[in-house]
């Protein structure tokens, strides 16, 4: 496995590591695979398109960014093969149908078409191969950008606590592990832990999938910052009580009118913030606003997964198997939908990589005027 | 195991329960082993004070009406054998501290008290079982005329919705298996199923410890309500898209001016319930009620249970074996606070023996007067 070279934020077992890499034999990528997770680490070789569907679609692979990144060096593992245009469409709608919400994923789809599509078919493997580094690189630039941004939110509360512990919450997992290194959510609480400031983390179990228990407080750990996994029913309680300083999510897509749509459950810790006077940010890259999308609750598909995520858990017995256990009785049926929407009245900020701006329209058009002016007839334009 | 003779609704394989009976030998109690469930269904029997204690405290039986109805004849069993005022007064001290949050355990001590105190010794025993028994038909009484006033909330919707189904949401379990029978927020929905009404619920896990997935969706299962498991970061989702048309939960504890303490996660339903216009409403029996608390949020102490039920989920293997996983990576921190107090200014109204009333004060105190006269002193006095 290639260490990479690129500066990187985690360490397990003291090796530098990103989420995904090109593999050493330069024909194929390595990802950690998450499924594995808390209770194994390993990872995987994606040697072919449908290897790289297969992760996302699997999830050994999930996070906005990093599904965004997986796709693109997807696309170039299906241009290694055969560079035709019919391959290259093929491979764009096999990636796009992975996963629907997430709105990176297109974008990185976009962004990888646009490289090659007026290319030679001889250059089209090389090309897509620099773009799908630059995404990755890219995307560490830009949570490290959030990072500082969200940084000075830290700092202030720091502050004005006079050095008492600053207590974040976050739901699901917007950490290094859904992105290619840093984390969103969890990079301004990274550089705070390094700079020395007493943080401390409520992590949202985050169920049906857990990726609060199981991807985060992982994460937090192996990074040694102090965290605590709550159930997610806990939230409203500890900001009834002044627990919570403020919180921090992530996001799968926010709207041109900064609505959020992110993991199921951040919704109601949305309402609970805004009950009890806790700040409530997201923190996002740019290529997680969909501009062509206004009203997120109305307009923005929900993802319905498999009721098997609700009906069972797997998890470590006490003699260190993994074992996977039934958790509903027999004959009860289950709902699993994966989203759901936080409209822009509830969230104080969001955290971009151009730094803190509002849950509004006229604010994400000044930030990021280059995307804002897409239109949503010249985005259907694109995307045909 | 003796099948109890006053009407019961719950019928398993066939043969109707209630969660507890007196059992034919005359000296014990049985009770349904509510840690089993929904994969396995049996019962134990209580013959001692400590039996019964225990029962309470690791949650054998549970539900704030049952928990009354428990502590009642285990006050009965230690009379059995010491009938002293020494022995009267240890026994209530064990029963009232096993747990902390449900008000209805003091409520109940407090009448076997009253009930026995100014008795011989020789007669105290049968005064504690008659009370004990008197109690149990109390609870069944109260939650058959919840039922009938919830009843007509549903069947005002399902004439608004000319037939379509209601759908209810509901945390926790506050079924039949928290109370003696019927329930108290499944009261209502039984008789609407019973009467023909087209009713199904979305039952909310309810993590840590899973009561609306192994509970609330089991016994639902077994009366043949239509019904639907959840995560319990789903309810908002839902409710955002007009697919919930009620809330209905239980409590542990409503105080004075209508705050209403219950499982951890209720209030942050009661908060996107506000946020959607859907008609949140509590079902109690006045035991419930504690009139010498006013201020739910700062008043009420909140129990903090084991970390082992957030870092743990029991469930069924593939072979049906029950087995326990570890769910949280090994050496993070799990925090498990057991309530927490939803304020009255969330709540539609509460569903009371006596009606429909406001969460408010003089609502309060005009629908149960003879209790809402006990003063924070007096109420102390009793205690004393």
């Amino acid at each position: 496995m290639k260490i990479p070279l690129f500066h990187c934020l985690m360490k397990i077992d003291g090796k530098a590591w990103r989420t995904i890499w090109l593999e050493s034999d330069g024909a194929s990528v390595g990802v950690i695979d998450q499924t594995l997770l808390p209770h194994r680490f390993g990872s995987l070789r994606l040697a072919t398109l449908e290897d790289a569907a297969h992760a996302i679609r699997s999830m050994q692979v999930r996070g906005a960014p990093l599904i965004g990144a997986t796709a693109a060096y997807g696309l170039w593992l299906a241009l290694r093969t055969d560079a035709s245009d019919e391959n290259l469409e093929r491979a764009y709608a096999v990636l796009l149908d992975t996963r629907p919400t997430a709105i990176n994923l297109k974008w990185a789809l976009d962004e990888m078409l646009a490289a090659v599509r007026n290319r030679p078919r001889t250059e089209r493997a090389a090309v897509a191969l620099q773009r799908a580094t630059d995404i990755c690189d890219e995307d560490v630039a830009i949570n490290q950008a959030i990072g500082r941004h969200g940084l000075a939110l830290i700092e202030e509360i720091a502050a004005r606590k006079k050095g008492g512990r600053v207590n974040v919450l976050t739901h699901c997992n917007a950490g290094w592990l859904a992105t290619v290194d840093w984390g969103t959510a969890t990079a301004p609480i990274y550089m705070a832990h390094d700079k020395g400031i007493a943080v401390h983390v409520f992590a949202d179990e985050t169920r049906p999938r857990n990726q609060g228990a199981a991807l985060t407080a992982w994460e937090l750990g192996r990074h040694g910052v102090p965290h605590t996994v709550i159930p997610d029913n806990t939230g409203g309680h500890l900001m009834q009580h002044g627990m919570v300083d403020l919180v921090i999510v992530g996001t799968d897509r926010v709207t041109a009118q900064g609505d959020v749509c992110n993991k199921i459950g951040t919704y109601l810790k949305a309402l609970a913030a805004r009950d009890n006077g806790v700040p409530f940010y997201v923190a996002l890259p740019s290529p997680t606003i969909d501009f062509t999308v206004s009203d997120g609750v109305a307009e923005i598909p929900i993802e319905q997964r498999s009721g098997d995520e609700v009906a069972t858990i797997s998890g470590k017995t006490a003699d260190g198997r993994i074992e996977t256990v039934q958790v509903i009785p027999d004959g009860s049926a289950v709902a699993n939908y994966g989203f759901d929407v936080t409209p822009a009245r509830l969230v104080t900020g969001l955290i971009t990589e151009r730094g803190v701006i509002a849950a509004s329209r006229p604010a994400l058009a000044q930030a990021f005027p280059e995307r804002a002016e897409v239109s949503p007839e010249s985005a259907a334009k694109v995307r045909a």
